[in-house]
């Protein structure tokens, strides 16, 4: 019984002994933890800091100003269907507030119901991309604006006819002139497309990510963090950079196997070789932009995959040669959503626009 | 001399007191103008209360109320165009915010092109009116918006169709499930119907015209005033009348003479006939309200008149028998303008709609 009980006493200080040891090691261990933790996060914020910029405030330049004149105008002509053939085209037509700036088809519908040849990408932060449209066939927002008026989004004729259609409309003539002060004849394609694009280069929607650029902690959880981790350690960040996340080079779809036997695309698009017919520019498209990704399914040139996730892990596949972990890719869609901003107010809400028919110049011809 | 100067002291006299005299009258008759024009202004606005009312908060009744969760829901649906079979017809399609709720064309274009039978009145206000549509085929906003699906707007097979594909955007259920609580299936076609109705039934859109009929002194101009005098006297207000000034009643459109010679219209539209086959219907129309008709041309039935007042020259002509002159439609033009009122906030801007590409269902079968 005696030597019972000191066995007893012996093993109780022994256990408490014990005890108290791993409560030290396991503190000690919390601490380097933590330290290696807080490293680790600040690391991450300065690996991300150096691929990524914060969205600016708006993408003015100084040859194409961000005038209030120019905005409100160049407002107005986006929400305007009028100018089209139809009556029913219009920018807006494929990028509506209401799905972020996108529309959600695989492939939009121009003028008279006609098939857009590829997805129209979200007009959000597109004034930041290098370059407008999937191949680059346009060098700027305002080119773009300007030359749908004769694409499949408005089918005018030609321009003639395009600006016939906006003088028919009472209040513009008078809009284009405090938007282009000093010009005789402010009414011009040119200045269509000056005033649209104007107005794009505001469409601007920073998100949490851009706190976390700017270093405000805990604005991204640990999941969008290990997320972040991984869409940087991976590769995705080599294309996927800058302000934009995107938007600022081409680069070929499918660098590691052939892009549509994972999109199961139903054609085969050659991207920007169909403009330069150049083979090193076979399916080269332009990086899209990520931003507000989460918001502006489907996905890819061709709006051939519904699923982001989907989309993620066809990216490591055909650019990277990785095969992702499902919680690869759940943490890297988490993180993309870090990317959804507000939209725009001068998006959300819909201008007022100068009251008329759409054929205002019927019966007069419009030449 | 001294005559000359007697004379022309007396003529000076007899000058003060003529000119005295003529002041005092001027006065009398200026403050018998002013009573009497007091008493005319008293008299127009007691004439004008007794034919029109101001417009309610909103329309909604005890069967189809506005709970906020369902304008909420409603104004989503509103704006959706993924429950459609091309993923671009909506309701908002033909009712852009832009254009005051209405689209500028004469007639509007459905699914895949297709043509409207009729022009698309603007959807403000229009929970008010006593029918829905031009010949009053649809008993009320909930109604309308339900059949709308079947029909040229969104184009569906059947209502199951439709239904598949509100489910399969994620968060839909949800919010029907709040919308309608206690129902254990509330994705239907009648709760579509019902959410949109809601959301219609909060569209008003007071204007001077109101504040006018409440009393508030200044409201209209006196070219206003003298138009709504005119619109009161030559007979316009014995169809439309109430709150929306219009939108209670059917009338025979060309009371006097045929329309169409009148409009040119391209086809002769009989109107609730097609609906009844009653002789007694024949060019019978839903009387529109002109609530915000400055902002909503093309005008009649068929979108055949681009200018308001040759509108209200024709109306004078058709169905009153009367020769309007320029400066009667002037007028009256202008105190049509006194009833536009202001965009609801919750029209004007966008609603952000829950993310996913327009056939969100694919590949799964809609069935």
């Amino acid at each position: 019984m005696k030597i019972q009980c000191l066995t007893f006493a012996k093993r109780r200080r022994n256990a408490v002994i014990a005890t108290g040891l791993i409560a030290i090691l396991a503190g000690a261990l919390t601490g380097i933890l933590f330290a290696q933790g807080v490293r680790n996060d600040a690391k991450l914020l300065q690996e991300a800091q150096d691929a990524f910029k914060p969205l600016p405030q708006d993408a003015a330049t100084t040859e194409y100003p961000v005038s209030p004149e120019r905005v409100s105008l160049g407002r107005k002509l986006f929400f305007d269907p009028r100018i089209s053939v139809d009556g029913v085209g219009s920018c807006v037509k494929c990028h509506p507030p209401a799905l972020y700036g996108a529309d959600g088809l695989a492939k939009s519908r121009g003028v008279n119901d006609k098939l857009m040849p590829r997805n129209a990408p979200t007009v959000l932060n597109v004034g930041l991309h290098f370059k407008i449209h999937w191949d680059g066939g346009r060098e700027n927002v305002e080119g773009q604006a300007k030359m749908a008026l004769l694409g499949i989004g408005f089918g005018n004729p030609d321009y003639a006819t395009a600006m016939s259609r906006v003088r028919a409309i009472p209040g513009y003539t008078e809009l284009f002139e405090k938007a282009f002060p000093g010009e005789a004849n402010p009414v011009t394609e040119d200045n269509w497309g000056k005033a649209i694009g104007a107005y794009e280069r505001t469409l601007i929607t920073p998100s949490r990510f851009d706190e976390y650029l700017g270093g405000k902690a805990g604005t991204l959880s640990a999941q969008e963090s290990r997320g972040l981790r991984t869409f940087l350690k991976t590769g995705c960040v080599q294309c996927h950079d800058g302000s934009g996340v995107g938007g600022g080079s081409f680069e070929k779809f499918g660098v590691v196997s052939e892009y549509w036997k994972e999109t199961r695309s139903k054609e085969i698009d050659k991207g920007r070789f169909n403009i330069t017919k150049d083979d090193a520019d076979l399916y080269q498209f332009k990086v899209p932009s990520l931003r507000n990704v989460a918001m502006t399914a489907p996905y890819f040139h061709d709006g051939s995959v519904n699923s982001l996730h989907e989309a993620v892990r066809i990216m490591g596949k055909v650019q990277l040669g990785v095969d992702l972990t499902d919680r690869d890719v759940d943490e890297i869609v988490a993180f993309l959503g870090s990317l959804t901003g507000k939209l725009p107010e001068n998006f959300a809400t819909a201008p007022v626009l100068p009251p008329a028919p759409f054929d205002a110049n019927r019966p007069a011809s419009a030449k």
